[in-house]
């Protein structure tokens, strides 16, 4: 599970069926300080959130487990809203 | 899910006969922005998606549920048409 | 599995109904000798590990496997705290 | 689904009892124009693909599909042999 | 499937049930010419794989196929140990 920021929404017509319905939001990852890392996926939204909030994500096939629809080919999806994060000072 | 640019057509005449008949498309994992990040890959299409269009696409064992054959060794498919991006402007 | 060193807490309010419950830890890898290795990541605690602590994780559908709720969409549980590590030297 | 050049063979006595009969084949992955990219894996051939061939690999649980035998441990496999890849000028 | 040597083993009291009696050896991604590629992780040995040698380890779902008990929550595990590898000459 990683945290993240959403950034965005992805519109697209033409879809997998057990995709309709599914509002599909871009995703920055963050660290627990809350800066960006790496390279933003699209995640499906199953808790009402919206772009600027941090969220927690799941990704591979647990992530089909949010979404109502059975058998969703769906990798990644939010499963959580951040309310807030304590984490000791890394050194990397 | 991850965004995507279709670059190329992959063609396979010896390969695993529960691909027989899949479409391989060669995507090029994008930005929000539509730069291309990292190395592309090889994915089935189940949308209709043809060279230069964007895409969401999936990996993992869910994207084996997007074609209609039970038990396919695929890893990675095409599930939407990307019509448009909304987005934040990103620091990193 | 990896090695990593728990250094937070992630408090989450709204989120999927099968994850209430579930203490989320923010768990940082780390090489064999300790050294912070790559992005922290939000576990699911499953052996009663603490901030400071050095622990197994795992990722993946598997980690669901770790806790009590069928079908969550968890993908990343502690699943051993660890006692001793013996390891040779390691050239890179 | 990933290129691949097959460069190598792996040769293991000792083994998990259902991989027995397959045939280790050494993969590095390639670019679209046939260029190797990251670090080579140990795949099971399922298409009688030889040294030197070009070839379509799948990874993650959806490999072991590729095989005949049921639930063994394989996370990679070559599942087709290339016939020809066309594909645009990247630029990255 | 991945090339790795054993480097050491992790020793945890405290974990998962159904991790009790499996070995947690520390396996070193290694290239096909031998060296050392990449993170250390914890593999379960399911071939009675010491240090020093060289294995073939496959990570995620199915490496949970490896061991004995049923729905563990493992993501890597040793499968083979490596008599020889016959390799091309690669340029990267």
């Amino acid at each position: 599970m990683q945290l993240g920021r959403v950034i965005g929404i992805a519109v697209a017509t033409r879809k997998d069926e057990k995709l309709v319905g599914s509002k599909l939001l871009i995703t920055q990852p963050i660290s627990p300080e809350g800066e960006f890392m790496g390279a933003p996926l699209i995640t499906v939204d199953t808790v009402g959130a919206g772009v600027g909030e941090q969220v927690i994500y799941v990704t591979g096939s647990v992530a089909a487990r949010a979404i109502p629809q059975d058998h969703a080919p769906v990798d990644a999806a939010i499963v959580g809203i951040i309310d807030s994060i304590q984490c000791q000072v890394r050194k990397e």
